[in-house]
């Protein structure tokens, strides 16, 4: 059994407010928790409804009914582990490569899917506007898939980290540079922004290329969405 | 005022069933209603809460209050437009360039998100197996964006008409040959399989090349969506 207390903390970690005040966060899912173990995250509590951990130190294993998992999963079918976990604390960033920026990117599945993207191509280090929507709300970690664990992710004034950093910055807009056309360098940031309104003019003034990926339709499609075109910018940098 | 059975009807096209008896569809929003116009959709009837629509006929149009709007939307906000359409019967497919094929896709949103993905790379047909997700979902015809107006989308058995097909096969797997390293023809199909389990293994069999996006990242990396992995094959198709 679990305490009234702990079920209702666990609950409220699905808002940012008490994610923030607490620093913890909730994953779901035996593989997205043991994957977190295994990459350094530090458990506060992992409840099961009775699997075994790889990684897991007893101490901070504790058995859940189902019942009660229910009333305090975020998902409609929860699979039976809940792992509460410490925040990781990011104070010292080492950039090397390709970093990719957010500015205001709002919809969880889409930072979800760019984490994602991060991780298979070997992205180490996203760097987010304070604008944009928080990587530990429970739809963001579904949507990474556990990627989470495998990149370090530091929410930031942009403004501040763009004009101390050395390496070239590519913001990308439907008008800029056909990104087929562009040479790419060895280390560089790359900035995608809000869904809605792309990136934002205080940014775009510390932004030293502007770059697009090219439309072979009909010029009254849509623009591509962020999270699409994130795929699309990343393997273009890592083609060569 | 609508009369209770068109209500009815209307509510009842959000399931498949109901779409496949009455050969009918519903797309919500002013924008979206008026690309199927232009691109030739012929409507049935076209509910708005008053707003003036470019392009439909004046006996096409009928008004309708919020309140009834709200009992047959599929959107948590109706926006003032709903437009009831017929369906395209494609009978003669003209493949021109690239084709994509789905075999068995389920997701709603990554069907959408694949159509849109067609429309900006200029993909004319979408062939779908039957057992890939109804273009006419109403979740597929949100996350298009509108695209769905400017792709032929076709369902068929994947069999037949991979076995008539003369242009080259390019099946999309986790280790087939390294897209980056690949030369593409002017001509091909591009064939994306189910979000669990990939392409099936007769699809597979009638693939002249398997192909994949090299990973970057740590080896433990969940594939990519297969959304995502569309919008980076057709990049490289495009690309040259």
């Amino acid at each position: 059994m679990v305490v009234k207390s702990e079920l209702k903390l666990i609950k409220n970690l699905q808002q940012k407010k008490y994610r923030n005040e607490n620093g913890l966060f909730v994953m779901e899912g035996k593989k997205a928790v043991e994957e977190l173990l295994e990459s350094g995250f530090k458990a506060y509590k992992i409840f099961t409804t009775g699997q075994e951990l790889q990684g897991a130190k007893a101490f901070e294993v504790a058995p859940i009914s189902m019942k009660e998992l229910k009333q305090i999963s975020s998902l409609k079918n929860p699979n039976g582990v809940l792992g509460v976990f410490y925040k990781k604390i990011t104070t010292d960033l080492k950039l090397e490569g390709w970093t990719v920026v957010l500015d205001g990117v709002q919809d969880p599945g889409n930072l979800g899917t760019i984490i994602r993207l991060c991780d298979w191509f070997g992205i180490e280090n996203l760097i987010c506007s304070k604008e944009t929507v928080d990587c530990y709300n429970p739809k963001v970690l579904q949507a990474t898939m556990g990627s989470i664990a495998r990149v370090t992710i530091f929410y930031t004034d942009l403004t501040n980290f763009l004009n101390a950093t050395k390496v070239p910055v590519y913001g990308t807009f439907m008008e800029g540079e056909n990104i087929h056309k562009t040479n790419l360098p060895e280390n560089g940031i790359l900035i995608l922004g809000n869904e809605g309104n792309g990136i934002s003019d205080t940014v775009r003034k510390l932004c030293d290329y502007e770059v697009s990926i090219p439309q072979f339709g009909k010029k009254t499609t849509e623009s591509l969405n962020v999270a699409t075109a994130t795929a699309i910018f990343l393997n273009e940098i890592k083609r060569k």
